[in-house]
């Protein structure tokens, strides 16, 4: 038989392939080019994954829940997760989200990802709307696919801030779900705690108008990975349909062991329905529960965090680097990325100028803001330091070519 | 507002949750009981929870996994999982499925579950059709469901072994997956080798008389516990279109922490697209890779697996004892499940009258085959020995009333 590479996969996800063929080319580049040049002479400033090591709290939780494992503690249990895990969890979440929070609140997932996706499949009808903030996390395009769902894309402003107008304006009677991200990826801004809490009541108002909730979703992966004083703002408390989910993936550096959770604001209506919703989908979904040894160890935690001063002299470095050589960009101010403008405007044209460099970022069309592009400084000092000049190089060429 | 809670979430997940209903209050009423007579007065054979602990090589495994944790343990890997994994699992499966395997044929996934999914995902385009006998895993309806395929169920003959008339006559130009599940959940049949062969051949005349594949999908968490001579047919050597879906949770006890594997026939045309949609389905539904320290025990445990004896004790005690006192049923030759016919024929009645004596078990109708019940036997030998006497009265009973 001929043809059968074509016929081997569906028709809907060889377009899905398709599309998220951008950043798997970034990545085969990257691996070609370190075969070509040697990995220490690639400047790999492409990935989101997590330089800093856990912090030594998670090291000792890990060996002291191995040595105490029993038998029934790998088995089956509800699918919202261990108990004690959850409660443990909403403990630590009250300072930020609120006193009202309990365990019965928490609905442990598989990372941030596996999340959204047991949201979705809670929330989504064929065709409701999801509304993303450009620049956005580009799985999220994935994610409401899977669903059915339809994605609606707003502008921020020129610092990457929510624009209110521009929400409201984009707000129908479809809009099921507006997701935020803040700490930012891809643009390393902190949103407003103002802006958040007048998005929080613009959305209360919309879903009174319509009779039904309006969710209010948080993606905060990056909480504590800020560099600023301005306080993480808590959509629970900003919001009566405030819904937040999020990953120990950066805050404990734990990206490959899946392990996230979603929270649903205690004084939500409706808020029983749906917590048992987002049982059922974690169990109809396939994940059927959180991985039940990384629960425990995280159970043993506390309120341990990686230690952010390496990110922060990153950003320093390669901010204070950048826009001196005439880079523009907003300051970022938590996560590890940043977003200026691509010079001479064309993001794609200038990813291509800085490979001649064997310096690799994403264009920002990728995340639905062409003439931007993303770089991530999660990566040794040492490479910043070493691809500085590369960059003004680039700069100066893309200026006058 | 009122009626929030019932717009709260989707109609598609409200119309889940209700079909997920009865499980649900099987599970309820169960705790409902416990609470009411105590745990110790309740005799729940519904679940398929196993009961023999992991065997000491994973305990070992496991400690040594958490004392050489490294940070780059923890972080993203590619979707498909650990390459050293998954050569491990190659490397123990060729004695099995053949010589010609390597890591690159093996997708960690998270769970069987996970696996489905992540195959439904990649392969199924809007009311494809996946061919189910029953009785089958009542999950399977959602992960086709998850993905708009459309399920189509054909009869299994007296002793629930495959039908091949019944299975080529079902067959047609929208049949894209055969799901097969030996060791069988609930049935306990351990399929014949030679009727997987024939359909095998059957299904690879099918693929070619439609010019594209037709996948013979095998869901075999249960292989490694028989209590018979027969050995496992592996569909990657019975059929050129042969997949494997299937988890640790059952043969090493680790239901809840999600990990398995999907592997493909390393002969499949097509192979290579299949196992990269697999990668990129891993990613997009959420689940971006199985989860790391899993990955890494796992590696380590070589072909270690439970001890099945008190699983066949079980067996024979509770099979020798219900068809003597009129029970109908083939002998359960795998897995920790028997599947009776329903003594008075109605599924739900008997269900009833055996919850009048505390004992619970799941009627037949939520796997496809009303006039049956499923008993779990992976429960303590005490409470198998204690309701013995309770299966005879409502046996009596259900044929008197």
């Amino acid at each position: 038989m001929t043809g059968q590479n074509d016929k081997a996969i569906s028709v809907t996800m060889k377009q899905a392939m398709e599309s998220a063929s951008w950043i798997r080319q970034m990545f085969e580049e990257g691996n070609r080019l370190r075969r070509e040049v040697g990995p220490e002479n690639v400047f790999d400033f492409t990935l989101g994954n997590p330089s800093v090591p856990p912090p030594p709290e998670f090291q000792r939780a890990l060996e002291e829940t191995a040595r105490n494992s029993t038998p029934a503690d790998h088995r089956y249990m509800t699918n919202a997760g261990r108990e004690d895990t959850r409660r443990a969890i909403a403990e630590r979440l009250r300072s930020c989200h609120g006193e009202a929070l309990q365990g019965q609140h928490v609905v442990m997932s598989c990372g941030a990802a596996g999340g959204l996706n047991v949201l979705m499949k809670s929330v989504l009808d064929r065709d409701d709307e999801v509304m993303l903030l450009k620049p956005f996390f580009p799985e999220y395009l994935f994610y409401v696919a899977n669903h059915g769902g339809k994605v609606v894309t707003v502008a921020t402003d020129a610092d990457f801030q929510p624009d209110l107008d521009a929400i409201a304006a984009a707000l129908n009677e479809r809009t099921r779900i507006v997701l935020i991200n803040t700490p930012n990826n891809p643009s390393g801004a902190v949103y407003d705690c103002a802006r958040v809490a007048a998005l929080g009541k613009l959305i209360e108002a919309h879903a009174e108008k319509l009779g039904r909730p309006v969710y209010l979703v948080m993606d905060e992966p990056y909480r504590r990975i800020r560099y600023c004083d301005e306080p993480h703002p808590s959509v629970i408390r900003l919001c009566r349909y405030g819904i937040v989910v999020t990953s120990f993936s950066k805050e404990l550096g734990l990206a490959g062991e899946r392990i996230g959770y979603v929270v649903v604001n205690p004084e939500m209506p409706g808020s029983d329905s749906l917590l048992a919703a987002l049982s059922v989908a974690t169990r109809i979904l396939g994940f059927v529960n959180a991985p039940a040894f990384m629960q425990r160890v995280l159970g043993l935690c506390g309120d341990a965090s990686v230690d952010i001063g390496e990110y922060r002299r990153h950003r320093d470095l390669l901010y204070g680097a950048l826009t001196g050589q005439g880079y523009r960009m907003p300051e970022p101010r938590g996560a590890f990325f940043m977003f200026p403008e691509a010079p001479g405007g064309d993001d794609l044209a200038f990813c291509r100028l800085l490979r001649e460099y064997n310096v690799l970022v994403v264009p920002g069309r990728g995340f639905g803001s062409p003439g931007h592009v993303r770089i991530s400084y999660a990566v040794p000092t040492r490479t910043i330091e070493r691809a500085i000049p590369l960059f003004a190089e680039a700069f100066a060429r893309a200026r006058t070519e």
